[in-house]
């Protein structure tokens, strides 16, 4: 009997997570799987952590957990760096691993278009410590905002800037929304939280393009309810401490979030192979790389043109079926069967505005409003991944909508030494806590007096 | 009707939010609770988060949440730093407060005996964010032992020290012992977990001095079972990253984790009030300092006396109770009568050791083995505050405890900005975690290569 093939994937996320899966009783393959982190995340979910709904956990499983049962496969936690192909050899911070196939589904970041600089004002949304980051400076405006006597600085900390008009940045924004007209309603006594300002700025002629005009129509609706306004055909120029500019204009905020641009894991453009403009890899219809057959692409990471000739979107649907797509080519290699050609069945797409309204399309098919909502509700539980997170995300959001309470309120400091000694006079633990002063201190520092 | 006396309490732990709410509906006084946190801490369910059995939000709850109804109560965060005791002045970070009432409840931290260079390498347990570091730190031990070839590494990494005998160093140990035998039993592939070494280090002669000889000798038997030798009559010398000094010998662990040694807050002895060798507060009969009997204390903070001439212990029971007593004193004073003792009422004391063991001892009643624990599991969900936190930490506990499973297992990074960007070659982003490295370079520095 000859060796086993070593396959590896690359990236926990949902592509790596379901092509690792869909290899299950796969014998005659040893399967190693890598990722920087230990977890994986249900990413459609992180803005709910973002905005104090849900606590990581409820949307994180650890990959050994998940995947603890499965024979022909270990996990490690380590980082991919470089492809060779000549040699199939996969270059990591822990070694150099031999593969007979690889997959890499190493996924996508946050784009500033050049402008790094503004990612320390305007955190993306993409890891679980941006979200608890996210949630952090959210909240405290609020407690800043409570304290101060200055009317313009009241108003600068009621004022939220979301950038980026897709599903993500709607989320934020009507989340952020929610939150000020109903939870934190009764929980201040200088300011009404209800004031609370929040601009969403989206650079092309409309939010949401990836949905029908009359769906996107509602959501704007659904979204001045909650006190978001947006601005369209509008580019965001510069982001500081103080706020935005945009269009000329100059928005005073202290928090602004960021939802714009996406670019892919550099692990293709690295490794020298075809990729678009964001970084994502040109594959061939099975999914492989042009000249590399024994080398896939699955997820954000991958450009699959679909039959409209555009590529596929990156969202989750898509991942999971690019995973376990490779893992059905895998097997008819095995069994020396032609490989199938991947075909992405389109589930739609959705995207929610607070409590309890959402947009959901699917071909011809349109909702709108609580039934869309409901019907989100089941297709995220579902999926996600894990008995125990499904159980507690049912319960969490339950007693969420039923009590509008959002129990994840936490302010928490970055460094775990804060709070930890007795401060008093301690002039370094002192707490004026403005997140302007939070992030113009940010890098390199010693942030315990961070809030 | 005269203006309303202005009621300040300092610290929303448990004495001093069970004060706000026993002023509930008080009339003729206007509270302001004033804490550097926005959250409520369920102090003895923190061993659980550090231990990736509970989220935080199960275990914390808003301050602002939790009194939004109380109608002649604000809350402000902010720090409180000195009390001018003769012009009943409170300075804060954020403005003097003036009082006519005022209670110092702002509890205790860790004291490493003057050694305070071994917090980076031993952190304590009393915040959400130490928690949180140390549930990624004994995570990330496994995962390094899982990657190393060198057998002293991989002994290292499966070495843990807790330091500290009481009932906190007790939960943390047997918690570590129940992970590595069951939890994580079967994720790993290159080591067995169940080979990890705990070791409980007391430097009186027995753990759990509080606890009867028969049961602390019972939880030793129980530790055992669990992986966990103790040390008794051992004193910490050194810590450093590479491990422990104590007695003479050198324990090379990775993972040292701090349950010595408690202080109380500066912010009496700061104020000049007279104080006990750890700083706290002592007090008279009705919980008030001798010679300002409009300045009071409870909780932590506080000595007083107990019937056996000892101070009482700094324990959740004492500061509830001490907590609503300041609301009977104020109560009493506003209607012209004499102001009540304080009497604690004592409710025994309780420590788990693992999934389904427990001391418990209350008087003479005595309890071990699961029936402790089922108690223990009754009182600490009853004391939960707020409906959500209870339901989900009975949920969250019964899968945990039906399954093995601990459900919060992960690993987040220190820095919010690491991970967010494409690595690839970039150099500052790679991955050699190791914990060690962690620390060594841990104080001001950017932290990107953080686990």
């Amino acid at each position: 009997m000859s060796d086993p093939k070593q396959v590896i994937i690359v990236g926990g996320g949902f592509a790596g997570l379901n092509a690792a899966k869909s290899l299950h009783r796969c014998k005659g393959i040893q399967i190693t799987l890598i990722d920087r982190r230990n977890h994986h995340l249900f990413q459609p979910l992180l803005y709910q952590v973002a905005m104090a709904g849900l606590s990581p956990a409820d949307i994180a499983a650890p990959i050994r957990g998940v995947l603890s049962r499965q024979k022909n496969l270990r996990v490690v936690c380590g980082e991919a760096k470089h492809v060779d192909a000549s040699e199939q050899v996969l270059s990591t911070s822990i070694g150099e691993l031999r593969f007979d196939y690889l997959l890499l589904s190493a996924g996508a970041m946050h784009s500033y278009f050049g402008h790094d600089d503004w990612e320390i004002n305007a955190p993306g949304l993409k890891t679980i410590e941006q979200a608890t980051e996210i949630r952090r400076r959210v909240l405290q405006a609020f407690e800043q905002a409570e304290l101060t006597n200055d009317p313009l600085e009241r108003r600068r900390h009621l004022t939220f800037v979301v950038v980026g008009g897709g599903p993500t940045g709607v989320e934020l924004a009507g989340a952020i929304g929610e939150m000020s007209r109903f939870t934190l309603a009764k929980d201040f006594r200088n300011i009404d939280s209800k004031q609370a300002r929040i601009i969403l700025i989206e650079a092309g002629p409309r939010v949401l393009p990836m949905f029908s005009e009359q769906l996107a129509s509602r959501a704007m609706r659904d979204l001045e309810q909650l006190g978001v306004q947006t601005w369209t055909s509008s580019r965001v120029t510069n982001i500081t401490a103080q706020g935005v500019d945009v269009s000329g204009e100059h928005i005073s905020a202290s928090t602004v979030l960021w939802a714009a641009g996406i670019e892919a894991s550099r692990l293709g453009s690295q490794s020298h192979f075809a990729c678009d403009r964001q970084g994502r890899v040109m594959v061939n219809q099975d999914l492989s790389i042009p000249e590399h057959p024994n080398i896939f692409v699955a997820g954000d990471l991958c450009h699959f043109r679909g039959p409209d000739n555009q590529p596929l979107p990156g969202i989750a649907p898509v991942a999971i079926q690019q995973g376990r797509h490779f893992g059905k080519v895998v097997q008819a290699d095995l069994r020396g069967q032609p490989r199938p050609e991947f075909h992405y069945v389109d589930k739609g797409q959705m995207a929610t505005i607070g409590r309890s309204r959402a947009i959901a399309e699917v071909g011809k098919l349109r909702l709108a409003g609580f039934s869309a909502w409901l019907a989100w509700l089941v297709v995220h539980i579902y999926f996600l991944t894990g008995f125990r997170n499904r159980l507690f995300v049912i319960m969490s959001w339950a007693w969420s909508f039923v009590t509008f309470r959002r129990g994840a309120r936490l302010i928490l400091a970055k460094d775990w030494r804060a709070y930890a000694k007795s401060p008093a006079f301690d002039s370094q633990d002192s707490q004026a806590f403005t997140p302007a002063e939070d992030k113009a201190s940010e890098s390199n520092e010693d942030s315990t007096h961070a809030a």
